[in-house]
C-alpha cells in the first residue's frame, strides 16, 4: 500500500469515527489493536470511542496535519468541543475547549494495529 | 531531499541536542523557527532548549518511532529523566519519570521551520 492509499484508508477511518458508524469500525481497526501499550482489542477500542462521544457529545475529529510513511501514519488532530463534565481529570462542565492530539498509528494489512496517542492536556488547562 | 536524507538530518539534530552543542544548532533550525505557533526564532529556540537542560540536568532525547514524509517528520521521543524541581507545573523534585513527546516538524531547506509538540503530561502525573 502506497502513501496515497494508506492516507485514503485513514480518511475513511476518520469519517467512520465522525459518523459514529461503529458497525464498520472493524474495517479499519485490527481485532487485537493496542492503544498506548494496552491491548484493547476491537471491542475495547470501540468502547473507548463510545465513551469519548458520551463524555463529549459534540466531538468531531479534524485532521490538521498528516505524515504518511507506510506502515505508519502520524496525525495531528484538532478538537473544538464541549465535554459535558470531566475530561482527562479536568472539570470542563460544558465549556468549549480547543486542543490537539498528536497520534501515531501502525497499520497491518490495511488495519490499525497499534496506536500511540498524546493529548495536549496542558493546552486545555490553560483555557480553564 | 528524500526520506533517508531527511531522517539523517533529524538524527544529527537529535545528536546536537544530546551533546548540548548549541554552536551548531543553526545548521538544523531555521532563523525564524516557530514552536507551537509561537515565533521563537533561533535564539529563542536555543533558550528553550537551554532552559530544558537547566530544569532537567540528565535530559536525553531518544527517538522511539520516526515517520518521514518530506518536508515533514513526526517523531515519538522517549524521556527517562529527573527534573530537579518543577516541570510542566508539576512538582517532580528529582524523582525519575518516564514520558513520551509526540512531535511534528516541518522542514524548509533542510532546516526545522515549524514544530508542533505535545508532551504526555498525564503520564507524568500518573507517576507522582
Amino acid at each position: 500500500m502506497n502513501n496515497a492509499e494508506l492516507a485514503s484508508v485513514y480518511e475513511d477511518y476518520i469519517a467512520c469515527l465522525n459518523a459514529q458508524d461503529w458497525t464498520i469500525l472493524g474495517r479499519f481497526v485490527a481485532d487485537d489493536v493496542e492503544h498506548n501499550s494496552s491491548v484493547l482489542g476491537l471491542p475495547g477500542y470501540r468502547n473507548m470511542l463510545e465513551d469519548n462521544f458520551a463524555e463529549i457529545p459534540d466531538l468531531q475529529f479534524s485532521v490538521e496535519l498528516l505524515v504518511v510513511e507506510p506502515p505508519h501514519i502520524a496525525s495531528r488532530l484538532r478538537f473544538n468541543c464541549s465535554p459535558s463534565a470531566n475530561f482527562l481529570g479536568l472539570r470542563i462542565n460544558g465549556r468549549t475547549v480547543s486542543f490537539a492530539e498528536n497520534v501515531f498509528y501502525e497499520f497491518r494489512e490495511a488495519k490499525i494495529a497499534r496506536v500511540w496517542s498524546v493529548i495536549d492536556k496542558a493546552a486545555i488547562e490553560d483555557q480553564l
